[in-house]
């Protein structure tokens, strides 16, 4: 095998911190600061996620993206009188699939899960729940919580968020946005704030989840009310939720960080770049299918079954679904040109090797 | 009034991180490594911790003092067969006063608060809880949880841990111990490893907290289970509460920082002789009411009135109970012995200034 | 000892079903009726409670006690958007002790038990919770549950009731009543409807629990919101708790059997006669100590201590405080004269001989 | 149209109690009991199902089917360790689609819904969440909670119950069976106790509701423990969900009566024979449609369109899928004979003239 990538494809995850968050961390580190959001690093993040939204929104920085989710999935909750209200989603979705049940336990809330192809949702999919309504014995449908870019990859245009909006407000329904990834959705859908507002609060999205650990932080996310009259009691929920950060700045210096000249954004366009660079690599190989172009950081080639444990055990990935030999790589914001190169190289060269094993015996 | 000091004395929590934490978080900050803890730096944390308590422990990198506790907690709720069972702990007690109302959210659990007037609990103590027994009218003593230090800044000594864990280990529960100031109670009992097992795994505490965040960490706990069999399912419940940390190695990497050559105990053994320090300068002011000398790194005095506002605009402290003009000032890791003589020289001059006016009139 | 009373003190959950109750259930088991509450029996419930408090209230049946507080505190949560509301109790409510944390397992909310002497709460007693507001790391206190009589055979006087909920209500919490015993306490505080409002709807009160199965019922309760808005949702909450019968018809039957004539007040008068009989019986025998009269339909005498088991072996009832040797009698809609002065007797005799066995010794 | 039947077909809910449940309620009505569980009445109600069972069960009497289910589930999941265990069931099942969300709000628990055609569940459809066991982001397969007959009248033979179990449990998990209409399930299965335990204790189910109220009782029903062991703790758990009785002679009572020399087969083999017998009347009738002969008491045909109206006000029913002109029709052990021939009678001549005039148009 030609010589290994320095950055495996597992998972924007597995990246490390943007020097840009490391260097906020450290001027944070200054002196003492009131804990629990009372410092100057906070107050700034607010005003930069009004300024990035054009809008007075409610921030609230949490820990993590399930963290994140949670919380604002809580105050959704309160807002529509408790948890007989179900959270409708798909059944790819993070807080459906890979929460460990934290909606259920937390928020007392059954989550109807949507088969969906394409993990998205649309307006025509929230008429199988509208028969729930009004009915005693069922749970009513209360969120529409909807995940961009998706858990599979995919997005949605700004128009189609739009219209599940409407579908949804029209049905008594709050929208949430799981933004785990938002800034490879933003770099894809235009590359702009004003890309980011088209699918977000200009859409009518109601509360998301703005994530900044797989975009090159080391661990920030935050809750963004994009309808401040949703945020009433979120301070509390937060924190009863185990999610508020006694030495705030230092998560806020993060988000500061990234938010500042949009190094975000740029750091999803660069992740993106990658994804797409490698699929043009790879396409062609023989021994490996895949769908459509990348539409944000990650492919789910399904690769000839022999070639996935030599090539793993060289450059790690993780199974997507292994009945049918597919699997996943992702790129992150620290992704180089390099790493796919020889990673598609490497592919190349073993695939060569099997199929001249294969012609051979 | 004279030179205010540099740093404030409202909090360990409003104190920078350590310089061994900032670097130490730079050197993980290299290349990728996988998420959720399959990384280097927590496979070090891990045995860090059994090294520290002289035996294999379990340990869970959580991200608040908050989330330890409920993760902590929650496991111990299950190993006990669910919430039926209670906990009991103090009226003063972080888990009953402090997380609003987080327990009761997130386990579904009953707290007992038992009062008491050194936010200590005695096994004469539990003996009000025990005719619950059996009753299904009633809640189920589970978990006794402790604090050590305590919020009121007492101490309990090893025999009194050893004590309260046999009386509870006979009425069929288990102890909980939130270490939140574990440093802090460590240095005051012995300063090193024999006194923190003294209270701890020697006494038979079964699961606790162990806390980084308000000892020089960026923020970084962990929950340690003493009896490894307890913490059967705790990687589960752990996401589940949302406490499952993404990017582990930068958690992991600050619990390393503290713990290599005890930095934690040094850190703990200086902010609580800050605080014996500034309890000498201020002790004979008239003006200022001191109980018993600290014990750990907090002072709970009763000023004189006109006093409070000034002196807090002057240097930033918060109150504990307004009624009887009773405040907290605490120090932390990075407090200098001339920010405790500053401090001391405001105040007395602030007294005395008001002493002449009120003679005066 | 003398022939033992038919009918023993132990408690009025004790007691059989009223005739009338009996007559009702089988007057309504003709045919089929829709279930869950779709029936005859239902609606004409629901305006026999409109009747009763003179405005159009809403009304929810329940199973049993717990459920109908669980019910309503749910709804109630909802309407405050959720369990960072805390619910203020006293020390011995039955939300509090009796109902084995069902409150904090069902509703996730922190109740704060406020010790009472007398069972009771007093708006000043509220003011130890204010300075919980707006503070984001203490629960904010949502609900005040009172319960009408209170669990230790106190009342609520129409002003005092009035004067609690003008507070509550000034500091933005809601009202509710646990009338597990709403009979005996209407009957002690004028015996008709004008004294069931006055204590309820007309003070202020947001929602309460109605009691029939302690007053002749077989098992029938019923949440009562006197202000209609804050049922929004109660019909999916009720359902989500577990407390919507299928066969409504029946439980709707029993209360319907209670509120014809108010029949409920006369039971509730009733056991509240007996227990002012038997206290007149018993007052004054040596061995026996009673604080002031029964207000309702229980004694909580302390006993000579070698009487409490022979006396409990000839006629049952349970101990209350057995440090203090203190037990309580109850009586219900069914104990007669003969019970009352049977008992009496027995005591009496009891005590004598024990009295003469000590001197003789 | 020809005179209506006495009882319409909307469901057994909607029956009137069995005259020998009504005598059982009259006859435990004499004087005192003590409550929660301490009367005759319950201990012989235990013993009925030791007999029933022939083994020594735990039986924890509830209010009702939702109650019930919660009640032994609640306590599984105590067994297991708490909620990061899930509860697979099919989308058919009344705790995922029935039960407003119970469940999830009680259990704090997630339900994974397994897609199935007919309402049951196979071994190898438990394949499907194997790969979810041992990984941190997911929650665990706990329970598989079956329903006997389904929810659409389909049932498990014992073999398929044995497979079921013994699949289950060799992946560590428990089985739970929602017995609500378990009389039907017995009288078709061979319409006595061997039948019974066929299916339930021989097959390994380990804990399951046992329904009376949809089966000639007021409203009574029972978790049963067929493994004993896991039932520690279940009263407390019952009390917490809010299920414990307070006057439970008069649930014992119904379920003694119904226990008593088996007449809860013959009632469930009643409802049986006159659903097959409103088959067999109906089934050639042109305009309507029914797929397989029905197992147990429920017919779920398809109608023409302009049938179901008139139908429904002339003799009440539900729909079941308002899309496909589906309906359902739900016998109960007071359903007749001559109802059964009235209604078919009068669907005849609905649908002929519904025909004429399609024809004459």
């Amino acid at each position: 095998m030609p010589p290994a990538p320095n950055r495996a494809f597992a998972s924007d995850n597995a990246a490390g911190a943007h020097p840009s968050v490391i260097e906020a961390v450290l001027e944070a580190n200054t002196g003492h600061a009131l804990a629990y959001g009372a410092d100057d690093q906070t107050a700034e993040c607010e005003q930069r996620f009004n300024d990035t939204f054009g809008a007075p929104v409610v921030t609230r920085v949490c820990f993590n993206g399930t963290g994140a989710n949670i919380a604002g999935l809580a105050t959704a909750m309160g807002a529509l009188r408790g948890p007989h209200h179900a959270i409708v989603c798909t059944n790819w979705s993070h807080i459906a699939a890979d929460e460990t049940g934290a909606p259920e336990r937390v928020l007392g809330t059954k989550l109807i899960e949507l088969p969906s192809p394409d993990a998205k949702i649309t307006p025509t999919m929230l008429d199988s729940v509208a028969h729930l309504q009004g009915v005693q014995h069922h749970v009513q449908p209360g969120v529409v919580s909807i995940t961009q870019p998706t858990e599979l990859g995919t997005l949605y245009s700004p128009d189609e968020v739009s219209a599940l909006c409407a579908r949804a407000h029209d049905m008594g329904m709050l929208v949430h946005l799981d933004g785990a990834r938002i800034a490879n959705a933003t770099a894809a859908l235009g590359g702009d704030l004003a890309a980011l507002r088209s699918f977000t609060i200009d859409a009518g999205v109601d509360v998301m989840s703005f994530g900044g650990t797989k975009n090159g932080a080391l661990g920030a996310e935050a809750v963004i009310f994009l309808r401040p009259e949703l945020a009433e009691g979120s301070e509390f929920v937060r924190k009863q939720v185990t999610q508020l950060p006694s030495k705030m700045r230092y998560l806020s210096a993060q988000l500061n960080a990234l938010l500042r000249d949009d190094l975000w954004i740029d750091l999803g366009a660069h992740s993106n770049a990658m994804a797409a660079r490698l699929d043009e690599l790879v396409r062609d190989i023989v021994g490996v299918e895949l769908d459509g172009r990348p539409q944000v950081n990650s492919l789910f080639p399904r690769l000839r079954r022999e070639a996935i444990g030599p090539l793993r055990d060289w450059c790690f990935f993780w199974d997507w679904d292994a009945t049918v030999n597919q699997v996943r790589w992702m790129t992150a914001w620290d992704t180089t040109e390099q790493d796919v190169e020889r990673f598609a190289a490497g592919l190349r060269s073993l695939l060569t090797e099997l199929d001249s094993d294969c012609r051979a015996s």
